[in-house]
């Protein structure tokens, strides 16, 4: 195996690969990259078992077939230090012999470990496949992420759980999160080919990244899908992941219908006000407080060691006609909805106890679950 | 107590102040800031029983003689996240009433402790007084903090030693770290007043606080001395620091005097080399190895589990007359003192068992010891 390639081709390819890689080095070889010259292409593979990321590197010039495996890691870095418009030359002959790489005057002898023992993930049928523009993918991915549970034993919440459903406009592409304290829907046009797709949980760990490729990707992504993998193609990159094998509550349950308390707030006015009156307190689940009155929001945290706060924001910055009421949430998962919010807020309430719903007033396709806490 | 002041003097002042104030909550009130309104004028004071700190904040208008302690992080968090150009009201009617904080419709009431209990760390007589400018007292610190030791056990070399010193050109003042593997001593000019003063050793923290407000400060900074106390005054801001009451080694006998192999190289060159070459290992401890012959550099390292690396450097970029040899150092410990040069290097060594001398080929004021390991 012989190629050549300048080094910003390389980092970049290494860059994807390395972050699949394992760090934890339980499985030797799963702390290597394949990389694999044939017909004179280069291809580089990484693999954790769960997800397998690999990447054709266009730029690169295959100068002899061959397959060896070397540590992900201490490659990259190399690369990486590597000066600026460096030329590379990656050179194994074959079996037990180490990796020769050379730029310049630097050279190195890597320890390879064989390519026969590198565990290959493949897809088996993928007999959904569509295409999803990578802005939009993206839309489904940021504004549902933050809401997947961290919690192992809810196994089947660690992921995205992405799926069609009917909604008003016809059916639709959905992506749902939640955690139990915290929901998210979004939803968008059904790509051509997605229907009949089964329901299925992608991974946080695939959603992290994925993201990270979708920042580089060009206009489409094109996804595949079997009941027990999906295959993301961006590019000259793939990502393979397993699936997670449970099943997803039926969350349309816990979205209120009847909510008819309206408040409509500027995101920025409201976001800053949230995170001013919170920093009275350190906890990191720090409560604060939405007293409601006609027209007016006021907002307000105690601690018990520190003090109190509160800001007003009335007439002319929030729109509120029903009931005065007051209700308590976390700071962070208000802020986490509002993150994603580009300008106005609104937030429907029943009572203090029950389920808030909010929306992007001017991105329908989004809408958010937010359970209260006692104040 | 009462104050008017706007968003960004408070800010700029409360944050040099929450860095010294106790994080770790053992002392209450020693995670509060000493807030003073006195003849109209605001003063803030933090203090950890080692250092203290007192702001004068000009632009602030005080409207009520008084003082009061309120929690610092709390303080300069909710400042920071108040809108740019707000203009901070701070009211406090004395004994345990909170201290009210109001900035447009934002109010918060913090809880206080008394002043009286807050504890002064008077520097007492400060015999020594000299100026140095500000420039001049970065290039002490910057040079040499990085050699500054952190284990506990050996206290005496937890700090800088700063004194005064016999050189070549006359009388000096000069900063000296070490940590047992290496050694930076840098002196400049005596400025008027520091003649017979003592050598002193100032505190690794204090030094960190030290550097942050250097790099607002004006033209000079006064430095007061006595035997236990140090105090720098940069401007309205007024650092008291106890020093380390321990006898700083006799360090001048471990500078070899004698080394007359000398390899003069490109910092940029050797630096980034040494980093290419050490990227082969993951330990923190990544040692390299030079090996030395006429006009020829080679930099190598190993690791038993990743492979080898070296990196030639050669004629026009290294100039080396002497005998061959071979010696290694730690990759981080080479790169710390060649991250203080700003082009060339100059290495006198002995032999690969002796310490080396490392300076700066345009900064003679510089100079560094540095002891080999085992490759």
């Amino acid at each position: 195996m012989k190629l050549k390639a300048d080094r910003a081709t390389l980092l970049k390819a290494l860059a994807h690969i390395q972050s699949v890689a394992e760090k934890r080095n339980t499985i030797p070889i799963l702390a290597n990259v394949l990389i694999s010259v044939a017909k004179g292409r280069l291809t580089l593979t990484a693999t954790d078992m769960e997800i397998a990321v690999v990447e054709e590197v266009a730029g690169a010039a295959g100068l002899q077939d061959g397959t060896t495996t070397a540590p992900a890691a201490v490659l990259y870095e190399i690369v990486r230090k590597l000066p600026d418009g460096a030329e590379v030359e990656l050179d194994q002959t074959g079996g037990d012999a180490p990796l020769a790489l050379r730029a310049g005057r630097y050279a190195t002898s890597l320890n390879v470990l064989s390519s026969d023992d590198f565990p290959s993930m493949t897809a088996g049928e993928l007999p959904h496949r569509f295409r999803v523009p990578a802005a939009v993918l993206r839309g489904l991915i940021d504004r549902t992420r933050f809401a997947i549970s961290t919690e192992e034993t809810r196994y089947y919440l660690n992921g995205i759980f992405l799926h069609t459903a009917k909604s008003a406009g016809g059916e639709m592409l959905r992506a749902v999160a939640t955690d139990g304290h915290r929901l998210a829907r979004v939803e968008t046009e059904l790509p051509a080919g997605a229907s009949g797709m089964p329901g299925v949980i992608v991974p946080r760990k695939t959603v992290a990244e994925l993201r990270k490729l979708l920042d580089e990707a060009g206009e489409e992504v094109e996804i595949g899908l079997s009941d027990t993998r999906i295959q993301f193609t961006a590019g000259t990159v793939t990502l393979t992941s397993k699936l997670i094998d449970g099943t997803f509550p039926e969350y349309e349950r816990v979205i209120p219908r009847d909510n008819d308390r309206i408040l409509r707030v500027g995101k920025k006015d409201f976001s800053d006000a949230v995170a001013r009156v919170a920093a009275i307190s350190q906890e990191r689940s720090r409560p604060v407080k939405l007293s409601l009155d006609k027209h007016l929001l006021t907002l307000s945290a105690a601690s018990p060691d520190q003090g109190t706060a509160k800001e007003e924001l009335d007439d002319g910055r929030v729109s509120y006609e029903a009931a005065p009421m007051e209700i308590g949430f976390q700071a962070r998962y208000l802020n986490d909805i509002t993150d994603q919010i580009e300008k106005d807020v609104e937030f429907a309430f029943s009572d203090s106890a029950a389920p808030t719903v909010v929306r992007d007033i001017d991105s329908p396709s989004a809408l958010y679950v937010l359970m209260p806490m006692r104040v």
